[in-house]
């Protein structure tokens, strides 16, 4: 009883103390910030934030946005942005958190307009729409778009590049998250050192399979905007589309990334010439945004516990993907978690109705499921080769008492493709905050 | 704060008074029953249920099943009965709760068939297989087969049509149902009366487009099993298939239809000769599986709200089923719906994310959003052709706090066509009650 409260009340408590770094390391030619503008109304959280490429050099960006029909009017605005300029020429951020700005009709849309073009004056950009903008909050009111303009002067003037300046511009973009992500890193290629820095705002409406939330990461590394847009795919891929809350996919999702080349070195393309930097890179920035992204569902809406899914011998990369997804998503699977309930059952039931299409995607015959101590200790298995196993249920209580689980499944198909997927519990808490958000 | 506390009782304490009928009309040469065998661990729940054919002709048959991969053992079984007889001879039904018989293996399949041959033995049917098995409760375990086997001759002596039998037999499939759920009614064609009735159980894994929960119905129409077939497929389609609580769909989920025609009259065939009984039947049974489905989500499991989404000018009918079913499954709208929260938002970004294919399917600039209220009041418009209203949010508080919601969307795409689908809110109790379901 003593043991379980006490691992109840480090989840609650100390979260953020946990998963907020104290210092960084933030990549050259870049300065941000966060400042309380008027969007939220308890009149002090902050609620816009900026970044800009302070490098001689103009940065390239890409970009992956939210699929969902009902498209807010900044990612309307900025995936235009960002497909006119092919990428090129893209050196600042606007962030507003506290309202959507989606489902705003025309209004809306010039309201980002605007909220680019008073950024790209302010900063003295020296092309038009130099500046992509993000929103996110309640969907359905104008923003304050007064308060906002007002705002944007203010903290150009504000913006820097220590620690706190990062940590300001995360907790800028943030709504119901409990904590700011904040992440950053340095790497090498070829001797030279680069580094990486990003942040992210979740919580809930997170889904997989789309960009799925609001999130941005710079590095002063050299590459051209081609090879940045593939390798943003990939990464987003296995990071940020491998992830899921409560399975809902927002009007607002957006993931951008910034290169600004401040750091020097040899420029990385996508041609074969420059195959083993980009490589090297894209494996750098897909761990980076697996970091980012796991502290997304760290955070997720009343989440008590963090599940890793461990697709294995799946048939195809895509299946394994649907079936992990598939389990992330399930109700009853995350509610079983909450209640530390080995019901391997439901597992097994949600990938039974996973959307795949060959016949030999799954074999009910030769399906396992395993948990995975995040202690290191013995794995526990649950289903072998179909068969149920004697589950020493002590032992699953042990294991489904820590914060992180592993589930782990083969599939057996001999494909031998696999994934990892991240998701978080339905908690009571979960119903409490969604129950009544807007109020 | 009186008002909303005698609607929370009223909700809570008499769903059973409401929706559990005291008496009803039962089909000819039908007898059914329901006992306690000792698959449910309190030793007094009923838990074993049969249905006997006792009219001198055979029965008819039709049945569909769960399109999980992971199907549990009695619906493998009964699936291949159905078929090898082509729905001819089918006279009885065995139904256990308490244990789903799934993952089972061949021990499974052996208990399942031992079921069958059991309940043909010990009522005295002519044929082989003459008997269809149905199971229910938590996966994984093994039948306590021998209870079983020594329930079904006691229950067979037990068999009744009383309003009383009736009753029991729908107790007796229950696992966390808050309510026996019976519906029976009478319908006339070409002058003569026949009588359809019929039970299910739900309360979670419940989820659309497939064959969703346990359920039969009876009439003692005279049908053939090809119209049969027919029949329940349109009608599944529209009940069974058009409801949703949280989304998931389980191992075991069957519902079967079985005809005896002790009632008499001219038989109904699918041919153009008896087209116009044929429709007379397919709207009576279609409107009483409706009946019978919107009562397995009054019952979901935690549910304090009934929601219909009512779905008007799609571009097709399978349209209008995957954004009804879209926003039927989102944890967010259900927990607006819970919190008494008039977010429309996320009412859009749900039919904004629905897998739809055509670009014409959803046109934001074309969507309508409105509560009806359950009263017949005014409805509530909250968005027109893609403009958000102003919404008066005491109105909007007034309507909300019905414990029957109904939402409409006009998707204005000129093809016309509709689908009404029924779902329930996400609820602390859906948490509570599925976070330790094995226990």
């Amino acid at each position: 009883m003593m043991a379980v409260q006490l691992i109840s009340i480090r989840t609650v408590v100390t979260k953020a103390a946990r998963f907020v770094p104290t210092s960084g390391v933030y990549p050259k030619g870049f300065k941000v910030g966060g400042i309380h503008c008027g969007v939220k109304k308890d009149g002090s959280s902050l609620d816009l934030a900026m970044l800009s490429n302070t490098h001689s050099e103009p940065a390239v960006a890409s970009a992956v946005f939210t699929k969902n029909k009902f498209k807010a009017a900044p990612v309307q605005v900025s995936s235009r942005i960002v497909k006119e300029k092919n990428g090129q020429d893209i050196n600042s951020l606007i962030i507003n958190s506290g309202n959507a700005n989606a489902v705003t009709g025309a209004k809306g849309i010039k309201d980002a307009e605007s909220m680019i073009s008073v950024t790209d004056s302010v900063l003295g950009n020296k092309s038009a729409d130099s500046t992509l903008v993000m929103s996110t909050g309640v969907i359905g009111n104008l923003l304050p778009i007064e308060n906002i303009l007002n705002g944007i002067p203010k903290l150009s003037t504000q913006l820097g590049d220590s620690h706190e300046h990062w940590l300001a511009c995360a907790k800028a973009i943030c709504t119901t998250d409990t904590f700011p992500k904040l992440v950053s890193k340095r790497f090498s290629i070829n001797g030279t050192e680069y580094t990486l820095a990003g942040l992210a705002k979740g919580a809930g409406m997170i889904c997989p399979n789309m960009a799925t939330l609001l999130g941005f990461f710079v590095t002063d590394a050299p590459v051209t905007s081609k090879a940045l847009k593939q390798i943003l795919t990939y990464s987003t891929d296995r990071s940020f589309n491998s992830i899921s809350v409560d399975g809902d996919m927002s009007t607002n999702d957006t993931i951008v990334a910034i290169a600004n080349g401040a750091a020097g070195g040899k420029l990385i393309d996508n041609t074969s010439e420059s195959a083993e930097s980009f490589a090297l890179l894209q494996k750098e920035i897909t761990s980076f945004a697996q970091t980012l992204a796991q502290l997304v569902v760290r955070d997720g809406e009343g989440a008590t516990k963090f599940i890793t899914i461990k697709i294995k011998d799946a048939l195809t990369y895509k299946d394994a993907k649907i079936i992990a997804s598939s389990i992330a998503n399930s109700a009853l699977v995350k509610t079983a978690m909450y209640g530390k309930d080995a019901n391997w059952g439901r597992i097994l039931c949600s990938i039974g109705y996973a959307d795949v299409k060959s016949p030999d995607s799954v074999n009910p015959s030769k399906t396992c499921v395993s948990f995975i101590p995040s202690d290191g200790s013995k794995k526990l298995d649950l289903l072998v080769d179909g068969e149920p196993q004697a589950v020493d249920e002590v032992r699953a209580s042990e294991i489904l008492a820590f914060e992180d689980l592993n589930v782990e499944i083969d599939l057996g198909t001999g494909g031998g493709q696999g994934c990892e997927f991240w998701t978080c519990d339905f908690s009571h808490e979960y119903v409490t905050i969604n129950g009544d958000y807007r109020s």
